[in-house]
This record gives structure tokens, C-alpha cells and sequence, in this order.
């Protein structure tokens, strides 16, 4: 009396200079790690060290696609990002060992319901809802790690050719590395692991029609369309 | 200078009486969804209807299972809930036609770090952390859906030989239907969603060398060591 459920799709992104695929396992998110994105938010930086969240691996969406406006939303917001890659897992990773775990970097956007997200939070609700939502990780390709440095570099995200975001990988609260660690003590990260690591102030909304560019230096650019 | 990633494994459910399996593609979990449950926890069932979160595919664990005390607690509680798995994808479904979209049912541990959980609630961050960790859904194998009324039937957990959790079916406050059915102006449910549909009151510590045994009536039996 049962029918036959297929395995899913695996999702992947491509890899620059490569013909090989990176599948994509779990999504992780560091929230608030740039001071000014903080303060944007209402918080002090000082006294909110990020933290993580996540979105399901079939959240991912490659450059230059077109997507929907979501639904049960009417706030959705951009936060353009850094992503980093995991090529060796690990758990309790130390700092100085941390950057010899990634496989490469990309540009990405933590796609937000904002008014879901913001309802959870001050309802001390989880976020999900608001974060995890079909669609919601467009990711560029994959640069190899020995191509980039992400301690520094621009990072910026324009919509319709204005410039709405623009900050440096400099101002990272937390570093790539550190990121890394502390997230290694809460679980044991695998290869196929994405992290993105939190957008700089600027966050906006989107509405159909838009055209969004992001970037960040030695990465490359990123492109996605809201269907209008 | 890349090296290949292999696509990780596919999580997946065994079928009573069937070889094939069931893979999963992502858990929502619902909150507060059994009004002395809710209670318990401090909030009011009556002002605070229940809430969507979610754990990793990857997360699953089959019966029988012994897995580590996670690392990042000292509160890990059990709670036991009924799963849904979907077969039939949608968005937007009506109350109505919602179990028609079910594949089957199974019984589950919705792990959870307790500290970490109410630490992030109480400063209005994201659960995943308390929720959302390595081994933290454990799951029976699945009994296809036209064995199961999943409006009634006894739902209970012992540790030990100890009975701590103890409802029936009858007190969720939202119905299987209507959480399909709600979700699903949130997100398109896919073929391998899971969902966890809340626990009753009782829920409360394990520790290292614990033996779980949850029940659910017409569905079956979970069991799960705490390795000593």
C-alpha cells in the first residue's frame, strides 16, 4: 500500500576552474558579525557576540537565477555574504588549524523574511520560519582556498545598480577562522558544510522586479533576479 | 589545487513491511503543541499558538541507536513526539486534503539542549543550536499511512522503565491536517519531509547509560541509549 518516495535532488554548487561539483550538506549562519549590521539591528556589538542558525541545503540557489517573491512574507531583505566552504570536517577545531578545513569561498545571500524573522524574535521563537524558507541561500560558484584571503577585501551588494551594502571582510567581528572553531564545539562539521558569515549593515528590501549584484574581492560576483 | 567531495550519505527511514526506504529530505518541528506541554515550558496554550522549527536531514537517527551525550550541555531532555512523513508534495494544502499527502507515520525524539534552547529563546536568537544538532532526531522506522488514525492513540515515553511522558494523540492542539496544512503557506512541502509534531508534558534530563523507549499507538516502538 506504499509507493516509492525518489531520493532528492543533491544540491551543489559549481567550482570555479573545475568540472567537479561541491554538494552541499548543511547551511550554517553567523548572525550579527559586523558591528555596524548590529547596530543597524538595534544591538550593541559589544555585548552580542554572534551566533548561528540554519537553512536547509535545498535552500541553495545558483548565480543568475530568476526566483519567486516568497510567500508570508511583505519585508523580504538582502544580506549579502561571504560563504565559506568545508572540504575536512572536524570537531573542536583549533583557530590556528581552522582555515586548513575550507575548500573554498563564495558570495552569498542570507535571504530573510524580515517581519517573519523579527515577529520569532520578539516572541523568543525560533527564526526558522524566517530564515530557512525555499530559495532563501543563492550562492556564486566556489573559488579554491588557496586563491583567497579572507581577512580582508571588499564586500558590497548593489540592487538595480544602487549600492545598497558595502563593507570589508576586515570588519568581521569574528574572523573565518574563528567562526569555524567555536561552530566545531556545537557540532562535528563535514565536508559539504557551508557557512555564511554574516552581512554588513545596509540590509534592505527587495521587491519583484529587482535585480541584485553581489561581491566580494578575489571571490567573485553573484547575480540573482526576483521574478517581477 | 581542489580535491573531490564526495556527496554525503542520504538520510533515510526503513518501511515496516517494505524493503524500500524512506529518504529524508528535511524536519520541521512544531512547538508547543500540547497545551501541559506548553504550560510546563511557562507559556500560555491558550495565547501562544505553536511554531515551526527545524533539524538536519542528516540528523536522523535509526531505532535501536547508541549515540554520544552531545558535547555543549549539561540538559539534554527528551521529548517524544509523533512524525509525519510526507509523500506527496504541495503548498497551500487544505486542511482537508492534508493526509492525503502523508506517506506514513513513525515515532520521535525531538532531542534537545535544553540550556542552549532557553539561553537563545530568552535573548530572542535562533534555536538551532539547542535543536538542531549532530544525532538529534532519532526516529522509528515509518508504518504507512493507512495503518495509523493519528487522531488518537496513546503517545509515551519511558526511561529506564520509568513512564515520564504520557498523552494521547487527542490533546494536540493543532492536528496533523491542520500542521501540514499551515506549514505549507510557509514552504512547498516536498516527498521525504519530516515533521515532529510536539510533546507532551514530562519532558526532563537524560544522562549518560539512559535507556529511552517511546510508543506511539498503531505506530510502534523507538529506542535509544545514551552511551555510559
Amino acid at each position: 500500500m506504499t509507493y516509492a518516495i525518489p531520493a532528492p535532488p543533491q544540491p551543489s554548487l559549481s567550482i570555479v576552474g573545475d568540472d567537479a561539483v561541491f554538494p552541499v550538506r548543511r547551511i550554517y549562519c553567523v548572525g550579527r558579525n559586523y558591528a555596524d549590521h548590529a547596530r543597524e539591528m538595534g544591538f550593541d556589538p559589544d555585548r552580542e557576540p554572534p551566533f548561528f542558525f540554519m537553512k536547509p541545503a535545498d535552500a541553495i540557489v545558483a548565480d543568475g537565477a530568476t526566483i519567486p517573491y516568497p510567500p508570508r512574507t511583505a519585508n523580504l531583505h538582502h544580506e549579502i555574504e561571504l560563504v565559506v566552504a568545508i572540504g575536512h570536517g572536524g570537531r573542536d577545531i583549533p583557530v590556528e588549524q581552522a582555515l586548513g578545513h575550507v575548500f573554498g569561498y563564495a558570495v552569498g545571500l542570507d535571504l530573510t523574511r524580515r517581519d517573519v524573522q523579527i515577529q520569532a524574535r520578539d516572541l523568543g521563537r525560533p527564526w526558522d520560519m524566517g530564515k530557512g524558507f525555499d530559495r532563501s541561500a543563492p550562492c556564486s560558484a566556489l573559488v579554491p582556498a588557496d586563491r583567497v584571503d579572507p581577512t580582508r577585501g571588499a564586500i558590497w551588494l548593489e540592487v538595480n545598480g544602487e549600492r545598497r551594502q558595502h563593507s570589508d571582510l576586515a570588519k568581521l567581528i569574528w574572523s573565518v577562522a574563528e567562526v569555524i572553531s567555536f561552530l566545531s564545539t556545537y557540532m562535528e562539521l563535514q565536508p559539504g558544510d557551508l557557512i555564511y558569515t554574516g552581512t554588513p549593515e545596509g540590509v534592505g528590501a527587495l521587491v519583484p522586479g529587482d535585480v541584485v549584484t553581489g561581491h566580494v574581492d578575489a571571490v567573485g560576483d553573484l547575480r540573482l533576479t526576483i521574478a517581477g
